[in-house]
């Protein structure tokens, strides 16, 4: 790709950026080379540490003088392999990135360099009296950088929307090498194409989000959960919409009987109810007055004469409200001793029962030794199916076969019209199905795109799309 | 612009349409050719009237044949002289895609043609049981495929966000003849750019939004205004942050006491309260709890204390609620018999207060006989800017006088990092100010973006941007 020794690569860079902020040891390359997708090997030719928008400015010049490629790294807690390099690209890690740089009060905005990690933004919010809504398990490592790149959602969007909603203001240097103020941290600006939208979402493929002013929002007020039992998994979408017509739900989230069994399994939360349910709806929301506390008890109810739900708990005080969080929240890990296969798709919310179903059924019929876990976001439409190895099958037969599963499932993605990635990004294990969700012409604008803001084909190369 | 005879276009086109559908009367002519903005004389060829996405298709891929500029023209409601055709475009009226043509209760969402006036999209979510929150003085007449186009705002910003927000997905058809179904009303979806984003706000430029699936919300309870008398703006900011910390906002408004002058003066609404006071605000919020109500009474109570509020009234009943409302909606009309300059323009709303006095400061010290009328979303930064004409001054005069004016007034903006237009956009009447918020380098993309969608500029040529 390039053709200059690695040598010569190395040493340049060392010119760009502050002194030792250059890595190419071998624990270095290996940390930074890759996320939490475990499929590829990482084989970076070097980690670059810029501190400033203009140090990423200048490692992008220099990369496309000399054909580069880059790949974006923040706290590689990603699941699609966005942030791999397994191809001698040079790493971009923003890891000394992570400076909170102002806070406006009156506009209730932060601006952050890109590698502020989430958790540290809710901090900082709480600090301040206010509120970052976007949340979810990887909180704790992931940056704000790589969250906006593939338009985290999480466990509230259903009251508080994607990353992309909070976003006020973009620095980004394009792949070109131009660095843009995009929108200027204005709530109102309607003076052509919003460039900001297209950089959130793109998976680092047009250039590199090196700032960010984020919006803050008011701190909820007494949060209420009820876990309920339902009998069908239809019962979901009859639950959700008697709720909605009164309460502002700030989470809607659901798991599979088979999956509390993993996290009940573990012996550190207790189960909610003694009645057995196939399913579970996890509600939360602001009970700031007894009359919204009566009025979701009311629709307990009526839910509950129409046989929709089968049994329910609320939470009277913030531990039970975390340990009924934690019924949902500890699946990922309290399954991940299963290796498990994983997916992360979505269709629109009404569609979810039937397309559920389609899927439990192709896999049943071909594996019925699978089990498979559902939970996910279901106020959004948004399921993480996992499945898990049997005991007696070795990983490579398993992952093989999960291979054919893939294709059922975006089959029957595409029947109904979802999406292969709800949040999780294309990267490089989605691509070859992007097809599924894209259309061919809109592939081609998507290529002419990258093209207007990455000529060389040096921001991410392979991920996502293949150049034009 | 084209090679083939104007008789010859007109012909070709009424195949591509139903009968009828092809219009080439004077009243035509003159009543599509042109929008809200008079500066400019309406010429066009001719008025098609398509009523699919297909004949749309049809329409642009002629137009792409032979060159011919197209012209969308929604509700005509624009200020920016987006929807003007005055160099003989045609122009494509969405007049018969009027339809709302699904409605989905679980999702909450209505799939709409373009053509869809905004109020008749109120009313059918209303009709529902549902709500859609963007609202502003032209939603009798403007169409939502314009309202998208702009990305209009409105009254209720602070709390339901733009026009942007409430897409859940759109059809298109792009300045090649591409028809693209973007985002399949999905709620999470992270494959790839979001070409949605990019439609919207875009004017018409990369192509016609022919369809688009709009999110519906909860109907607000129990609305209550307060309007406040403030004895400097920059209180307004001390105003809006103690009510944020504890209420959500559905509107922040505000106006100065000439322009509720002009509204009193035609008496068909009382004065808010005796107290006179250099600015007013109006605040509105949903009072859904006593709890609720004692919050606004204390906050109120404090902010008197501070001495940031002269005096106040809530709204007591919907009558009320109204009259209060009329005093901030009535004043566009109150004035319009003084031929006004009008500017739409943004900030952070934090240097609302300061951008302000600069403004009346260069304005007045130039012209100390020019009556300044503000009012606007305060609570989105949003300003709305109106000089009333001297009466003893001609009108061409006066103009020539606010074309400096503008100078003076984007200079402000600029130097305050703000838009040039926040959500009427940028048209024909602020494309030579489009600098004064999006920098060349960005301008650039702005261009080579447009050339992806629109290679050879038939859509709605020399606004916004001209070709590269």
């Amino acid at each position: 790709m390039n053709t200059i020794s690695p040598e010569k690569i190395i040493a340049d860079l060392g010119q760009l950026v502050e002194p030792g902020k250059v890595r190419t040891d071998e624990e270095s390359l290996a940390t930074f080379g890759k996320d939490w997708t475990k499929l590829y090997e990482p084989k970076p030719l070097a980690i670059v540490f810029p501190k400033t928008t203009e140090q990423v400015q200048a490692v992008v010049r220099y990369a496309n003088e000399h054909k580069i490629g880059l790949v974006p790294s923040g706290g590689r807690t990603g699941l699609s392999a966005g942030a791999v390099a397994a191809n001698g690209e040079v790493v971009v890690s923003f890891e000394y990135m992570n400076q909170v740089l102002e806070f406006n009060a009156s506009d209730r905005t932060v601006k952050c360099q890109a590698g502020v990690v989430t958790e540290q933004l809710q901090n900082f919010a709480e600090e301040q009296g206010l509120y970052y809504p976007v949340d979810f398990a990887s909180a704790g490592s992931s940056q704000l950088g790589g969250n906006l790149s593939t338009n985290a959602g999480g466990i509230k969007v259903i009251r508080y929307g994607m990353s992309r909603d909070w976003v006020a203001g973009l620095t980004v240097v394009t792949g070109k090498g131009d660095i843009l103020e995009l929108n200027k941290d204005l709530e109102k600006n309607n003076t052509g194409y919003d460039l900001r939208h297209l950089f959130i979402g793109a998976e680092g493929t047009l250039g590199f989000i090196t700032e960010a002013t984020m919006k803050l929002t008011r701190k909820p007020t007494n949060l209420t959960a009820l876990v309920l039992g339902l009998g069908d998994i239809s019962n979901t979408m009859d639950v959700l919409q008697s709720f909605q017509q009164k309460i502002d739900l700030t989470a809607y989230e659901f798991f599979s009987h088979k999956a509390m069994g993993h996290v009940l399994a573990h012996g550190d939360v207790p189960a909610p109810f003694e009645t057995e349910a196939p399913f579970y709806a996890l509600l939360e929301f602001e009970s700031i007055s007894e009359q919204v506390m009566d009025d979701a008890m009311a629709i307990f109810e009526s839910c509950v004469e129409q046989g929709w739900v089968l049994d329910g708990v609320i939470s009277q005080s913030e531990t039970q409200l975390n340990n009924l969080w934690r019924l949902r929240e500890g699946i990922s890990e309290s399954i991940s001793v299963h290796t498990p296969y994983k997916n992360d798709i979505s269709v629109v919310v009404s569609k979810v029962p039937e397309f559920l179903n389609e899927i439990d059924q192709v896999v049943t019929e071909h594996y019925p030794d699978f089990e498979i876990i559902w939970f996910g976001h279901i106020g959004d439409g948004n399921l993480h199916l996992n499945i898990l190895k049997p005991q007696n099958l070795d990983k490579e037969s398993f992952f093989a076969k999960c291979a054919q599963v893939n294709k059922w499932v975006f089959e029957i993605v595409e029947r109904h019209q979802g999406s292969i990635s709800a949040e999780h990004g294309v990267g490089l294990t989605k691509k070859e199905y992007l097809g599924y969700t894209r259309s061919e012409t809109e592939v081609a604008y998507l290529r002419a795109i990258k093209h207007v803001f990455d000529p060389q084909n040096i921001m991410n190369p392979g991920k996502l799309i293949d150049p034009a």
